[in-house]
């Protein structure tokens, strides 16, 4: 008997944004594992076991997703976003090449709307030309790793994504990191801090480099930082296809 | 009366792909605009008027979506992917900023998946670190920018996924990519060409940047280059989610 382990991404929020692949692998779903808030994203039924746990438990939350699938459930993990982007789907295949046995599961990542892209699309076209995604959290990178891909992006005239600006457990690197991209970008250029996208909470706040403060984002926002060409037009916020 | 011009995302091919947001823009539309092969995805019905145009005919496109909107119209700018990632809203918003007498239309951008995040979902977790994204044609920039990003985003150890990184009129500009990036990142990074993603054409091809040619890769492929931790566990690709 051999089950299936799918890594599901349930977008950002909104259900409307939930593609019609991960909803039909959760209508036939054994078993969903993943952390509160997003298994909570998915109604109860006769059948279906919801396996949530807390957040910090990514490798423990893997195996336990690899070990049901080979006893045979159908399984998805729940991601918000895409499971790609700082989400479960590494996490999974870590376990995978810690236990080898694991190997023989099938598992297939299902794709999501991630964040930034959400919010990129509210806001207008801020990522319309090349950019780049950094996860601001140093649990898993040196602190000094994040501050060299800043100055790199910031050289390569990257617009930025940041996943995970800012928590309790380190309210002062996300200031440094502001620090580094002022003095890389200028005073003037845009940032944008989009909070709970797609949720009822959702709050946008485009400002300058020079206004931007740390207090500005929390644990639920998605930080955009345009390139040089990046601007306003109207009440959206764009970045030109051309680079000159 | 005042219209609505929603600019979507169709993502990269499979229907099961596309969000439940833009299904039922298309369903309320009256006219679809966008590149032949996009708009040939939406099924004609009575009220809807389909405008397939060429490639290469953005801002004209733009424009005219604008102009119908602008009138009263329900209109739907279709790309491929996300409308956000390399595609119709920026050009939607370059036509804005041409013509001021457009910010009254209300536009609303509905993100979709884009072809890196699919083909990473494919292939297991390749972007599952900090990444960029690159657009390899120099339609609109110079190619010596493309060369410098290639290198910053080598030395920020970014996985990277490149858009259009071939045609048949500048043959030979990725063949100086994959040498930039045999020169920065060494010949055992993995490197995966990804062709026609979610479609009945798909195929993947992952190889070292040592044994990669330029041949590998169409105006069909996203291209995935793997940090200096990426790596193969069985059949899949993924990247850590741990720098070190």
């Amino acid at each position: 008997m051999s089950g299936i382990l799918h890594i599901a991404g349930l977008g950002p929020g909104d259900d409307a944004l939930v593609t019609p692949e991960v909803t039909e692998a959760l209508a036939q779903a054994t078993d969903v594992i993943g952390y509160i808030p997003y298994v909570a994203r998915v109604a109860p039924r006769d059948g279906l076991t919801l396996h949530p746990s807390d957040n910090r438990v990514e490798l423990d939350r893997a195996t336990h997703a690899l070990q049901l699938a080979q006893a045979g459930a159908r399984v998805v993990v729940v991601s918000s976003g895409d499971p790609g982007v700082f989400a479960m789907a590494s996490a999974v295949f870590e376990a995978v090449e810690r236990e080898p046995a694991f190997e023989s599961v099938d598992i297939r990542v299902l794709p999501g709307i991630t964040a930034m892209l959400a919010a990129a699309a509210r806001l207008g076209a801020p990522l319309g030309h090349d950019f780049c995604a950094i996860n601001l959290s140093d649990n898993l990178k040196p602190w000094a790793m994040v501050e060299h891909r800043l100055r790199m992006a910031a050289r390569a005239d990257f617009a930025m994504a940041f996943y995970n600006p800012r928590s309790k457990s380190r309210p002062h690197q996300f200031a440094e990191a502001l620090d580094i991209l002022r003095a890389e970008c200028g005073p003037d250029r845009l940032i944008t801090f989009a909070r709970a996208v797609t949720t009822p909470e959702e709050a946008f706040n485009t400002v300058t480099l020079g206004e931007a403060t740390p207090e500005m984002a929390d644990m639920r926002t998605v930080v955009i930082v345009g390139n040089s060409a990046t601007r306003r037009v109207g009440r959206y916020v764009y970045t030109p296809r051309s680079a000159v």
